[in-house]
């Protein structure tokens, strides 16, 4: 039987890595494997894809794009895709929808360039979950500044907003694909409503 | 005055960097001031991103194609515009025709997405010259025997022969752009031919 495959996506600091693991530990207690896997740098040269988009200080939008989907393409094709049939459950960090959200919405690259570009990068995989954990940027950038900013934290007040709001909007254009968690609450409840949601939707 | 931006093309061992070279000291020894550059590995992670394509044992043919047009974005943007905005003439071993071509007709993506897809890439830089060196792909390969192939020299004979007339097709839609060049002759003629077709255009 072919594994689930789950992403979880939404805004900085909402609780991603937090609930990845909580449901990871869920899984294997109930003799589910998993394997859990992050983009950007999920694919073999993810670890260089990486260090050129943290190091590089200038770097063209459309470059950014490229890098992202050409990770995922490696990443959908040599790790997820070979998981996946073999049964094993994978919970991914970031997937497709982070690029429509962050390059088309909030970078205004031409939206729908980056969702036929997506569609050619996934190879015709599509996660069977997506858990979109919702929180207001004020909130988020409050818990975030507590570490060092990336590049991307950095941006302003405003692109949070965008990104969110992107996000809800996805979120209602696929209803059976997404569940939105809200993510103000403790890592414990988010926790509780998304193994909910998992059982009713996948009983 | 905004430098010209020359592009050269062809299939393998068609005799284009040696056509470089040599245009470069034509150019010099007149006092143009150029830059001799190249794709992939133009950008400033060129180096990276050659390192994948060459070390990859097995890649998505899409994440080849993302990688070439990330690599291609952050050239146009950190290295050929600034060069062309000084009035340096540009001398770039493939651009965008290569994709088209490669990835697009002997690769078989959809050629739509492609071309839309190095249409961002190029962020509407588009070479005022493209110099294609036309070969009958027997005597490329033949010529080539005598070096190590490397992946994509190692494509079929067919491979090659689409190559060379989805080149051929390209400049015949694109004529005030392309000059073709009987790359059967010797480097000398080739050479000349260049000279005088560069003349005859921009005089």
């Amino acid at each position: 039987m072919k594994g689930l495959f789950i992403t979880f996506e939404g805004g900085e600091a909402v609780g991603k890595s937090t609930l990845i693991r909580a449901l990871d530990a869920h899984f294997r207690s109930s003799l589910v494997q998993t394997l859990c896997t992050r983009e950007p740098g999920g694919s073999a040269f993810g670890p260089l894809v990486r260090k050129i988009l943290l190091e590089a200080e200038d770097l063209a939008n459309e470059a950014e794009l490229f890098l992202f989907l050409a990770d995922r393409a490696e990443h959908v094709r040599g790790v997820i895709k070979p998981a996946l049939a073999q049964g094993i459950t994978v919970l991914c960090d970031r997937f497709a929808d982070s690029t429509l959200v962050y390059q088309g919405a909030a970078r205004s690259i031409d939206l729908d360039f980056v969702q036929r570009a997506c569609e050619i990068a996934v190879q015709g995989l599509v996660p069977d979950i997506t858990f979109l954990l919702d929180l207001d940027p004020k909130i988020g950038l409050k818990r975030a500044s507590n570490r060092n900013l990336d590049r991307i934290e950095q941006e302003t007040l405003q692109f949070h907003e965008t990104v969110r709001s992107a996000y809800l909007q996805l979120a209602k254009e696929h209803p059976s694909r997404f569940i939105v968690l809200d993510a103000s609450k403790t890592a414990e409840e988010v926790k509780n409503q998304a193994i909910e949601h998992l059982y009713a939707r996948h009983r």
